[in-house]
């Protein structure tokens, strides 16, 4: 049942259910002498805290990160980093009408059947609640992967989406819409749904841009293969498409050869220098109904999940750069013959 | 550059370049005391052989496979199986001229990159060839899921689409469609594409029955994510969408929670016993113009690359039923309370 | 750099260096519905601290443990498991002449070398501190495999040693010797040691019985082969031999098949079903003159090294045996034929 | 059950019974663009091949390895290389008398009870047959450490030992022992055990040099840890000890710390840049008896073994140079601060 790691040289290890006494994660793998920040790692955290906007959960967490090991004075020693976050303000009585149920859509049932034990409260080891680990895997990977930016931004929620893909870096807005148009538009949309406790779904697009070519290790561990599964191991999402993904199944051969945007930034599954693009799917909440009306769920959690989704791409290019670096000493000094 | 492993427990390791001496595969982690025959494992190998059809390339691939070890008088031993198919067919002075040229979208350039070498003939690694060996370690796999089924079909090539999913079984006619229109819509297309030296994608549907519940490994050895990356290793495969996968992102919570159809077999990333589907995009082949004209291409992989997605699927399947049987012994004997 | 986990299906993973903030452990693979207990944990770390025998280091460690997560009423998971220790009695001070200097036999200068950087507060990573969390490791394997009964004593340090190997279980006495005379002999030699700013090593025996046969996983993760990495990678451990050891070089053929204890308790790197054993070398500690006349060093890391001794032997054991519990089901029922 | 891989960058799969089709290896991180030969591969597989002296078993093994891929006019590719050896001259109906009777000593029982099968033959997978594919993998180790050299030689077999280590390099002689007078009581005491049906073991001393400073990952996959490993993995080893190993156990710190010779190329499990020293410990065969006296079996391994222990370091050393590779571009250009 181990599967709570995720890299080969940059690896992290997450821990901690939803209402126990701490979350956290422990960085393997991580360089030595990078200068590391414990404000800049906690004003990441805020950024997928709940609590933050109308359209959320209106549950607060404050997620103060405390760094138990592996940096000193400032920087990084080269040794395992263990960040952990306490649970302060879980207030596990809310679930105990949880204990007997099984909610459709949670991994509630499921997990009763893999390990015929659960912690009920909150979704336990299930709760989105545990991505806040990811994010700080993904700090530490950002603080090294120095040439490299990662950008999402929400394209869509439910039925309402941007016309077309908007530059790397554009200003996001209140809920990591980078329209002003749409941002109002899902604003209307999330809070009627909060009201008729329903929820919603939608795409988050992500661009990744100054990534050396080379990376990827083919066959199995290609750049698009291990960026798949590091999204669809982010709860609720139920999709991956690279580039023009499946819109590229519509065009013909010349078509796609035309530009070599569809590609995504990859060719054979190993970077070749120019943007990396992908969208993701999440599926709408289950928490629905009397339940999603009391207010402490999201109705949608796109806005929250793109620094979850930023951060497992900055984990798995940096598992990929690493990678990659333990071979320069082998390549011809002018590489591209 | 070591990524040519896949799974935890049941691992296959392939090898080979497209016109090198051999390819194969290792398969560690088999379970003894399976029956296996080499005519079962040839048979499902000729699933993937070109050559079938008239839509397909007329470069003939006979493909026979000799096993090499970890199977004794018709039975598995437990121990590695090596199984390798020699390439007695291949005709490298085809390729003499690409020795100085990249094809876009194609892994020559990122291959030169990365290794600073590459073996220009027929793509090499890069090759659909490579796919051969894994066909080989999803025989193994499926000897012993003997509760389990894996199908899949084409639902879409280029514009022409199913309307619908159909049952799982569906007799899949000459090139894997499950439907006789379509089927012969898609012939005379890619009859067409040939023509014009042209390719087109599409999508794959999977549907595998017969998995238990509680397979997958929470958080980051999910099955969703195992299986995206999976899907997603497979050359040409740009998305990957679990159940309703990107319809559901316009659906609202109460429509998604109204089948559960629309999970596609899966809650909280663990196997919840229903069918198992999902989709997966493949582009259009970069080999275009007058290249593809001389008839050593598919204008489309797809009817090809049927037994390769249920081959992967059989493989991670194998892994994760291996991985939850280690804790079998710990489960309370009435699981699911 | 990563190299901090240890484990296939049940896999530890050690954070902490023994003056930052704390040291712990994730355990990732843990059955579920193990009943286990902070004080019985407490109490088996209280086995390796310092304080407890005038001839240890005369430093106190509290060490209280704290479960993080992944135990919920008393129960386990299934889910990771992180305990931390806080370092709360670290006089950091105390080491500040050590900044600029390396001392032969520790890892002070090989550290610099590989990280450019170190934490040289009492070793740091490197310290035999960071062992506790071997030892929360073990107590968390020892707690499902019911059948198993790990001892380890010492039986020689420096130029004092038992005849002969004492049956498992014997009490151990005051500093883990079973034998009242060796007893007073090595407690009036370590305060000799102590005395002359000396230290002195010797060899832990080991012995392992209720292993069922069968594990160990051939070529590589033989049980044999992974005991002999899980007691190398202990501090100050230089030596590892299994059954009759380095004796057996001098034997026979007929001599060494003449008893089976010879063999360890394995063949062919397997478990056979009978009691396993092994000898475990350990250097004196480097920190010897005035430094060592201090008093906050072991003379001899020996009757501290027990337990974790003990622990590493379990965490590998709970490994294999969960490994080979993935395939009990393809078993012929009647196994030994 | 899946156990026959070794190494994390540089990672090679075994596979091969050794009456089966054939044996071979899968070498997986090879870097790229190194120049490789099959005439040198085949003269190393030579050195462990039988029938080179009067003291070996009579069988003969041609051992001729088969490049089936990653390799291209020369050069490594960088991709998987296969390599195999065809089992010409294996009879196997001399073991037809094995099929039901278990060897003491060999894996016989325990591969019966491990797996419900096994191919009794010559010891199937359990065969040192098997090692030859180790070989093939220190083989392309060795092309790119060029700064390392690797040197085993035996220095004891049964009661015959060297009085003191020999300098690295020294000539070795037909048996591999580099002095004349112990070559020849080594030779007339093993044929005395032939003639008896005995057989013989003994001691190998491994010394690596022109290991850079830095190697090893605290603290499990310590280079210390990983070569014990590496070393009890070969069959007939039951000893690993490192520099001065079992003999520091008697050694006072000052005495210890008087000669860095003792730390065996390692502090704190990294090494430090001196050379690298450990003792192996093999017993004797447990083939005796009548069935010893028929030839085809070795008295004593330890000549043949020298190979493989080189190998075997050669392939850690290869995966521990790549993993602190991957971290060079972070270190300060005066890393020795």
């Amino acid at each position: 049942m181990a599967g709570s790691s995720f890299g080969t040289l940059y690896r992290i290890t997450t821990f901690g259910e939803s209402h126990g006494e701490a979350l956290g994660v422990v960085i393997d793998g991580m360089p030595a002498n990078i200068e590391v920040n414990i404000d800049e790692l906690h004003t990441e955290l805020l950024r997928r805290a709940p609590g933050q906007h109308a359209v959320h959960t209106n549950r607060r967490e404050d997620d103060r990160p405390r760094i138990l090991s592996g940096v000193f004075e400032g920087k990084t020693l080269g040794t395992p980093i263990c960040v952990m976050v306490e649970n302060t303000n879980q207030r596990s009585g809310d679930y105990d009408k949880l204990k007997d149920s099984y909610r459709p859509g949670h991994a509630d049932r499921t997990t009763m059947i893999k390990y015929g034990i659960r912690d009920h409260r909150g979704g336990g080891r299930a709760s989105g609640r545990e991505t806040l680990a990811r994010v700080i895997g993904g700090y530490f990977a950002k603080k090294f992967l120095t040439s490299m930016s990662f950008y999402a931004y929400i394209s869509q929620v439910g039925p309402y989406k941007l016309e077309k893909d908007v530059p790397h870096g554009t200003a996001r807005g209140e809920i990591n819409i980078p329209d002003e148009t749409l941002t109002n538009q899902v604003i209307a949309f999330l809070n009627d749904c909060k009201t008729q406790g329903e929820s919603a779904g939608g795409i988050v697009r992500l661009s990744i841009t100054g990534v050396p070519a080379g990376l990827g290790e083919p066959v199995f561990d290609k750049l698009k293969a291990d960026l798949a599964k590091a999204m669809l191991s982010i709860p609720a999402c139920v999709g991956f498409s690279l580039g023009s993904g499946f819109a590229m199944t519509q065009m013909k051969g010349s078509e796609v050869s035309s530009d070599s945007k569809h590609f995504g930034g990859m060719e054979g599954g190993i970077s070749n220098g120019e943007e990396i693009t992908m969208d993701l799917a999440f599926k709408a909440p289950s928490t629905i109904g009397d339940k999603a009306k009391e207010g402490r769920h999201d109705p949608c959690i796109l806005p929250r999940v793109i620094p979850v989704v930023e951060a497992m791409a900055a984990v798995t290019l940096a598992d990929h750069f690493l990678r990659q670096s333990a071979y320069a000493s082998f390549l011809p000094s002018d590489k591209d013959q």
